[in-house]
């Protein structure tokens, strides 16, 4: 294991135990330097950690309900997209291209003349070179026909350069899913009526209260989850995936993730002084 | 409240319901962009703030303890010495002085030929360059003696660059105030026999475990905290001192601040779903 001068170890052995959390701080730092990543996102970047740390670093039965139940929204949608910023194209451009890939292909099976799922570039603190920055890595990744690069709709209720989408994009979707959004943009898409499926290790935030499924879990440990169910659920009928996704309970399962961290906290609280992250 | 491109808050009312920590991201986006942070200090410092929101983002009483206790010990000590990183520059240069420029005060009262509160840069990832910049923007904030830049001997059981140290700051004291120290070095000081006071609002971080006293608090309500425990400690003889840090239980203190932020989660968890952060 080495040591940048900046002290991001750039050299990370896959046995360390906390490997996959070093190489996601290790992307997001290059994400920086490349210009994908605000350095805002660093910070937001911390805060799940913290998060995730009381989650066991592992994706929870909470967690995993709610991918499922995404799953099936994203195949019963007319017109599901994914929604990417600096952080999700600096931490996981190949998984969201792997999503779009697993999830079109599943989607047409079902029905040969289905949409696919949209990518579509959507930044909170809008900036056209890093819109085009991250357009460029995601299509690098073998993305097809990522949208972004020409808004030109606006989310309601938000200022000018937050609310700018696409007509193609959010702007017809009826199944968006956000990962690592803000929570101001959660709002207005809920408000606009747009059903959202939001990726947030913060239960609290209103990212995860406002979505109507919050999954609470770490980015590239849910994306896959949500490919992995959608396969599972690729020949449910449209009426029994509809009605799972009408029972979805989101305010039920957040709380039950609240106990859980809650509980972990307990047991650490009365544990072993010796150790410590 | 204007954003510059990269989302920075950089005009923030005073009467914004966050605008402490607000405050604190710009100051260390802005130190990361002048050289004195490293770019996972701003990671750092965003796991920080999720601790803090379970915190209810206020001193508590086991904090209030703790910053008591702290107090006791840098009016005590021979040689009391504050360690300063990258982040610690950003956020409370100007505090850290005042923190100088008090306890030396206090102690000279008690003692007038009592050494002054030593401040000293240390960097878990050393560069000159930014141990330099460090200094010179503490010197800027009126720091008294500042050391780091030259340092002659080596913490035992660190590498040889995060080891380094001076004989006249952390090499002699008998009392160290590390905040938001590294675990690594935390645990490393310790072991060197260095009675060491943690500022950390992580309680189950290495830092926070392996110090004599754990300051689980923001690093700016917890150094006005210290420094008015200090005051009002220092007319107690220092035998009362003395047993008063002999008589601290840091693990018990750090399991109550953990029992704190479990019962906020659960009060969270049952409460209601429209709000969030």
């Amino acid at each position: 294991m080495t040591l940048d001068p900046s002290g991001i170890v750039t050299d990370i052995p896959p046995s360390h135990p906390r490997y996959a959390s070093l190489m996601a701080r290790e992307r997001l730092v290059g994400g920086v330097r490349s210009g994908l990543t605000s350095e805002a996102g660093l910070i937001a970047h911390g805060r799940g950690e913290a998060f995730d740390y009381l989650l066991g670093e592992r994706t929870t039965d909470e967690a995993r309900r709610a991918e499922r139940t995404s799953a099936a929204m994203l195949l019963i949608a007319a017109h599901p997209v994914v929604s990417v910023n600096g952080n999700v194209a600096a931490l996981a451009a190949d998984q969201v291209v792997e999503l779009q890939r697993r999830l079109t292909g599943l989607r047409r099976k079902r029905d040969g003349s289905a949409s696919p799922l949209v990518v579509e570039v959507n930044l909170f603190h809008r900036s056209e070179e890093r819109v085009g920055l991250i357009a460029d890595h995601l299509r690098a990744n073998g993305a097809e026909g990522v949208l972004g690069e020409s808004p030109d709709i606006r989310v309601p209720g938000l200022d000018h350069a937050r609310g700018l989408c696409s007509t193609g994009g959010v702007g017809s979707a009826d199944g968006v899913l956000i990962p690592l959004e803000d929570g101001d943009r959660a709002e207005a898409l809920t408000a606009w009526g747009r059903p959202v499926i939001a990726i947030d290790l913060n239960p609290l935030a209103r990212t995860s209260m406002k979505a109507h499924v919050a999954i609470v879990d770490e980015l590239t440990r849910a994306l896959p989850a949500i490919w992995e169910e959608a396969e599972d659920l690729a020949s449910s009928a449209d009426e029994d995936l509809r009605a799972a996704v009408g029972s979805w309970d989101n305010g039920t399962n957040l709380g039950r993730t609240l106990q859980r961290m809650a509980r972990r906290l307990q047991d650490l609280g009365g544990g072993r002084p010796g150790e410590g992250i």
